[in-house]
């Protein structure tokens, strides 16, 4: 029980991991807790659209820690240009190996498993996990007016093809990103091509 | 689906409703997403020292959304004077009403008869979920240096009493918080009874 607290006090600086999305009132940047919380939401409401069968309470608890390795590494930005290259992948794989590693061995286990099937996109349960991660921030995009998409000259190309694997978890959900995009695009706040 | 996006959209808010605690290090108040995200995690870590035998993923949805009706009833803090008496019950009763009601009937209900059944505080589930929900705020309390309890003038013996069901949902988490709250007193930071 003191590694499990030791574990959801450490959680705590999620807290204070800024993300690059606005709220959709464009009134601040949201961060990590905020965005794993409505993503583990999101998973409840729109599990039903999933391509496959999944197990919901495996893909919740999935969305709940999927970001919790950049207390230690830090958010990066899909559009920035380094980002396949900058040692991201390894500085979050030791912050994972560190962070779950104060729970008690089962649980450290459950969670590592669990946040290395997120990242490695292969499962029913990671491919809809994608979606929905990529399915927020687009809705916040359209909502706080494109804000975090032109601070970081983002073009419509990048968010189309950062986006496009939404439909490996639901069709229905890349219906509704390409269709925000466009509403996007259309109301001339993402430069064109 | 549509329905289904707009109550997402609609619960962006709960990232705007401070509460009255402060993060672990005590830099800024939390919100209420932050806090709901907390909790779930929580939920899936601390569910084996429920009293009795409880259904996880439950358990995890009833907290993710247990605060959603401040988006229009606001926060209260459960050591105001007026708690019971200022209306609060009415005023979230109409915000579950609204809030829920952005979903498709079938999902509309489920998340109201969950939301209902956490302030009815009656199953395995609710009396888990409001241990975890006390919990954590002692927690941040004690690592935050008693911030909250002493700007609002909170003495030990209303932290007790707000406390003390936390056995109701586990034993063991009581002896958690009964120790927690003799250390920040014995550290000078709460005043006696």
């Amino acid at each position: 029980l003191a590694r499990q607290l030791d574990f959801l006090l450490e959680l705590d600086r999620a807290k204070s991991v800024l993300r690059r999305s606005y709220l959709a009132d464009a009134s601040r940047r949201e961060d990590d807790a905020e965005h794993m919380w409505h993503a583990a939401v999101a998973a409840v409401v729109l599990a039903e659209h999933s391509n496959e069968p999944l197990d919901v309470p495996r893909l919740m608890t999935m969305l709940l820690v999927h970001d919790v390795v950049e207390i230690d590494a830090g958010d990066t930005f899909i559009y920035d240009p380094g980002y396949a290259t900058s040692g991201r992948a390894e500085r979050e794989k030791a912050a994972a190996e560190r962070i779950f590693a104060l729970l008690p061995p089962d649980q450290a286990c459950y969670f590592r498993a669990l946040w290395e099937e997120f990242e490695a996109r292969e499962t029913p349960e990671a491919h809809m996990a994608a979606a929905i991660d990529r399915l927020l921030p687009v809705l916040l995009a359209r909502s706080s007016g494109g804000q975090a998409w032109r601070e970081h000259g983002v073009s419509e190309r990048q968010v189309r093809e950062a986006n496009s694997h939404v439909r490996e978890g639901s069709a229905a959900l890349q219906e509704v990103v390409d269709a925000v995009i466009s509403d996007v695009v259309s109301r001339g706040l993402l430069p064109g091509r």
